[in-house]
């Protein structure tokens, strides 16, 4: 489907959306459970939610794909996530607030220890601190001196970005990361004769790198992944007119709201006061991304419990979502993050829709398992945005 | 997927198929109702069908998209609505039974009260009774002259369609309808080079019109508006190898039936009529479209009791279409109009593919809630013709 022609169906007028997007909340059944960590935690509002609402399973990309956040996210905003690609780079960049332009190439920073044979001994210089990373990140700013404009941001512990500005710079370059230790880092190498140049620039840029750093015990040296040129991607409001905010306490999600032209909420501080913006920003919008990281970390972690428990700190705050009366609330996820699997992971996720414009269908539980036999049934991430839309009544009629 | 495949596959020979497709069959729930129409509807000759059928909904265009009637129709019909676009204008010269070729370009008209000042006044002139706009058609019929030939249909009430026919005429202008009152009708203005000639000659009919009908009481001048060429689709014939017949109430839907060759059953009295012709025509045709608008209408008009009684008026003719003993019937709907809604929706609609040659599934009620259950799970209803086809055994194996 090419979304282009709702550039014709979409209405400024309509009601308000709100998506709660509770990362990696798909789960698995693990040990002793009785379900998944959906399954077995307790959520009466969710529940209540259901018996208004029409449920179904997404697929992030495509059965059996597992997803990175970033392509996730872009399905749930209605953005083919195979035709609209991010890099890693780019994805890195948005999440420190940084404004790229359409001249600039980014790309992923470890800072790392190299031994004195020349090979990495740490990827991640023994996870040096924030603090560390922030004057080392001054130090090479200040004595690094490149043909073209550039930018190195910390990001948190090890991680930087770096963001080279300039005309005609292409962003196709391999990793300098040899990806294990005990290997030298690898020199920078254009995969496009367009990204020549900036291979150059980047190889100049590592050796100045590497003197400046080589007195430091831990970080002296620099490792990149991810390059990518940032592309402006047509935003919300153009595609959908839809005026939007983002409310993320991450930063690299609060960068994809950005890439598809969200407002973005600069400061949150715990779920309760996601909510809280929300609710105080109300008026001011026609769609709410509301970001919960924590069922992600914790399924990441492996941790079950801990993961049922963050689940039901989310049930509890719906009611204050739905006092607000909102046209449409939606409640899923980017992407699954069993538990079980401690990793993102291809299973499709729950959805729920609530509306007073749904066909309520017989599903009873929000969970992995109910959801299947919900008037939705099974369909691609990306049908979410116009579900959403055509519930909100924002989307007119195709044809005659 | 590429219908153009179906050439290789498709056979001449195989089972009869018939399509009862009752418009705007799909509803929801509605005030004090214990379900939506179709299931608070008593049908017990479509229930005992689901227990030899297979089920599922099926999306119009896509999740989210609320469809026109041509696009839902042509969907059904396995033509993909995104790729087979009707101009506005076609669709209403298919409305009046009028046979387009290939040298035409039709538009709608509506006849308006233009004031003193040159202004619409009135965008309907007051709807005038169809008596009337059949007048005013002949009158220019018979007043204007042009360098081409030109057609000028009375449709229903202020309504009316145009058609010029001539070599090389393109069909992309401008509305000259101001949309709004108050404001003067707009001039005819070509949106490509193509279609210059033809602005003109539309110009020099208008100028013409404007004369003749300037006494007027109430229709003293012309606004038009969704233009388009006719372009000619592949036939069901020439796709599929099916010979085919509609049987459809409304010119409209005999209309859109044309457009895909279907031979059409010129005049119509009833619904017991439609289902007496499909009896009489059995051994002459493959494939069967009969149409039943009642439900489309009375859920745009928003009678929820009426609708319910026009599905139980059909369930009582599904033993007739039995006793034929095709190969193959399907039920389902070209898109939903529920009564709680009063227009076409984009909820998905249910489908019932009753065939000797189906895996039954667990449904036992025809209806919206219980079809996303069948073992057709949801789908794109184009996909609707390459099943009956298949249940029909028309098509051969695909690669070897």
């Amino acid at each position: 489907m090419d979304y282009r022609i709702l550039q014709d169906l979409a209405s400024k007028e309509g009601g308000k959306i709100v998506y709660l997007i509770l990362d990696g909340l798909g789960g698995l059944r693990m040990g002793e459970a009785r379900g998944t960590e959906l399954q077995v935690a307790r959520t009466p509002n969710l529940d209540k939610l259901v018996s208004q609402s029409v449920c179904g399973l997404l697929d992030p990309i495509w059965p059996g794909i597992t997803p990175g956040s970033g392509p996730a996210h872009l399905a749930i905003f209605g953005y083919d996530p195979l035709e609209f690609v991010v890099g890693r780079g780019v994805l890195a960049a948005l999440g420190v607030d940084f404004k790229l332009t359409e001249k600039d190439v980014a790309a992923r920073v470890n800072f790392c220890t190299v031994g004195s044979d020349g090979k990495v001994a740490d990827r991640r210089a023994g996870r040096i601190p924030t603090e560390e990373n922030r004057r080392l990140c001054t130090k090479l700013r200040d004595g690094v001196s490149l043909p073209t404009e550039f930018f190195l941001e910390p990001v948190k512990e090890h991680r930087a970005v770096l963001v080279l500005r300039g005309e005609g710079l292409g962003g196709e370059l391999a990793d300098t990361d040899p990806q294990q230790e005990g290997f030298p880092p690898l020199e920078p190498r254009a995969l496009d004769p367009q990204s020549r140049k900036t291979a150059e620039i980047v190889g100049d840029f590592l050796q100045q790198a590497k003197r400046i750093l080589q007195d430091e015990p831990k970080a002296n040296m620099l490792l990149l992944r991810g390059f990518a040129r940032y592309n402006r991607f047509p935003t919300m409001e153009e595609r959908y007119k839809l005026h939007s905010l983002a409310i993320a306490n991450y930063p690299m999600y609060r960068g994809l709201a950005r890439l598809v032209g969200m407002d973005v909420w600069p400061e949150v501080g715990d779920l309760k006061d996601e909510f809280r913006i929300l609710a105080e920003n109300f008026s001011q919008y026609d769609f709410f991304f509301v970001h919960i990281k924590k069922t992600d970390s914790l399924g990441e972690d492996g941790n079950f419990s801990a993961k049922v428990k963050a689940i039901e700190e989310v049930d509890k705050l719906i009611p204050q979502v739905l006092d607000l009366g909102p046209e449409v609330i939606v409640v899923t996820a980017d992407h699954s993050t069993p538990s079980r699997l401690k990793s993102h992971s291809w299973h499709p996720v729950p959805v729920l829709l609530f509306s007073p414009n749904c066909r309520v269908d017989e599903v009873k539980s929000f969970d992995e398992i109910s959801c299947i036999r919900g008037g939705l049934g099974r369909l691609p991430a990306v049908a979410l945005i116009t579900l959403a839309l055509a519930h909100a009544r924002r989307l007119k009629k195709y044809g005659a």
